[in-house]
């Protein structure tokens, strides 16, 4: 309209809006807009800020390819990935937490007990614990997907010095909802930072490192499917994810052990276990699912 | 931090941001991710949601070029583009508008009275004016930079039919201000619509459509450059430019002519005008520049 102003700019971009716009489609880009008008009001931003906000968004587009997405890490460093994550988690199950893009299909199979470690390097970390409904019964059928980086930071579709699906399962609790296997400790990373984002991240003398973590995806019928991370409690970059990953609830404790006592019976790594070792027990609980 | 909610992540992010961050920087970036967050929060947007938004990004990425910034385009049909011109527009001066893609450097110098029209189809239109200080007095040495599409809509670097530099000019107004030229009639056409903007016009049933202009940057030395466009009040899509970039101070007339009565000497399309022309009569005012 000729009598725009920038007072009534963002309701005529929703006068732009037919009527019959996807009601949903419609609230979500009225809030969006609302907000990002309201960011160009209130920082007077000037047209030197908003040609270097387009680069940036340019130099993302000219980074990414389909295995390296710089808008996620963009999503991620500001807080946003994190955030969609939190508004989405339910009250009464363990929170979720970012997906990350080293996740691939196809990882292997694995009984409750098996051995992840094989010939990887690190200490040793026995992590078990059960799947639990939010009244404390066990998840009948429960399926654990897991991974995590090797002792050097990486992950296997990281590193050609790793075996495919190395530090790679899936694994199905039992009867009483449980879930067991030996690894090895992951270790801290860093996120990609020789694009865009890594100019954002000098810019405000932020660091690329995440903590340590174990991935997990955690589903079974009749329940929401669980994403998270789980990050021990003595990891130095714990209070400083650089995509806010960590929350309360999902830290778990390495208990160091110096004998072999009260190992369960069907850890496969039990007969050649070195001490001293670490003992994980972390229990996942998942909400319901809506019907 | 570990204690990160979606209630404390705006902070936790601000936290994160070293205490020598430039200032500036700090507070923009601020706003930002302040907006950004609550935008989440409002709308408890979904997974899926947050997916869509990232694809259409990534969508922008694969289809931008430095001559098709798709970025840019999404700022303009956002209403952002205008905004940001809006609260850089001073008050006492004519208002900006968007520059757009289309402005190229190197278009030849005319003088005063020049015709831009040559072989041009269209309709003749005679175009002048002044450039003034806010309190009225003319602007010495002001330069004019103009260019629009031709009659089928298109600008000289869209179309091969066009010589280089058609319907393009710089201009030196006259020891009073003064400038002049004939030209045609420029005509409405439409935003690239067949990446992720279009997509996003076509959900809320906007069409891509912008009204026919001219395009002018004046300046002058001790004033502020002036980016804008003039805009024919019997435009069909006047009250629906796609990217916002009509102001009501920014409408020019057509003021139909049907003899050659009151037409300036220096005109030099005067004795080949045939009948009936229009007249167009746009003063620019250039606020001066900060000191």
């Amino acid at each position: 309209m000729r009598t725009v102003s920038k007072d009534n700019i963002t309701q005529a971009f929703l006068n732009y809006c037919s009527q019959d716009t996807d009601p949903r489609l419609k609230f979500v880009l009225e809030k969006l807009v609302h907000h990002l008008h309201d960011f160009v009001r209130e920082t007077d931003l000037t047209h030197d800020e908003w040609r270097k906000g387009l680069e940036l968004l340019y130099a993302a587009g000219e980074i990414s390819t389909p295995e390296r997405n710089e808008f996620v890490l963009f999503s991620d460093v500001l807080g946003l990935s994190s955030l969609v994550d939190m508004v989405n988690s339910p009250e009464d199950g363990t929170p979720s937490s970012v997906l990350g893009p080293f996740h691939v299909l196809g990882a292997p199979e694995a009984a409750v007990g098996a051995d992840l470690k094989g010939d990887n390097e690190g200490k040793t970390v026995v992590v078990g614990g059960r799947v639990l409904t939010p009244d404390g019964q066990p998840v009948v059928g429960a399926e654990l997907e897991i991974w995590q980086t090797a002792d050097n930071g990486l992950y296997s579709n990281q590193d050609a010095a790793q075996p495919e699906y190395n530090l790679r399962s899936h694994m199905n609790a039992d009867d009483d909802g449980r879930y067991l296997f030996s690894t090895v400790r992951p270790a801290p990373y860093t996120v990609p930072d020789d694009g865009p984002v890594g100019e954002l991240l000098r810019a405000t003398g932020r660091h690329p490192w995440r903590p340590s973590h174990l991935h997990f995806i955690v589903t079974a019928p009749g329940f929401r499917s669980l994403v998270t991370e789980v990050f021990p409690s003595d990891d130095p970059y714990l209070d400083e994810d650089a995509v806010f990953g960590v929350r309360e609830k999902l830290v778990m404790e390495y208990q160091e052990r110096t004998s072999l006592d009260g190992l369960p019976d069907d850890l496969e790594i039990r007969d050649r276990l070195t001490l001293p070792y670490y003992v994980v027990d972390f229990d996942f609980v998942l909400a319901r699912a809506e019907t």
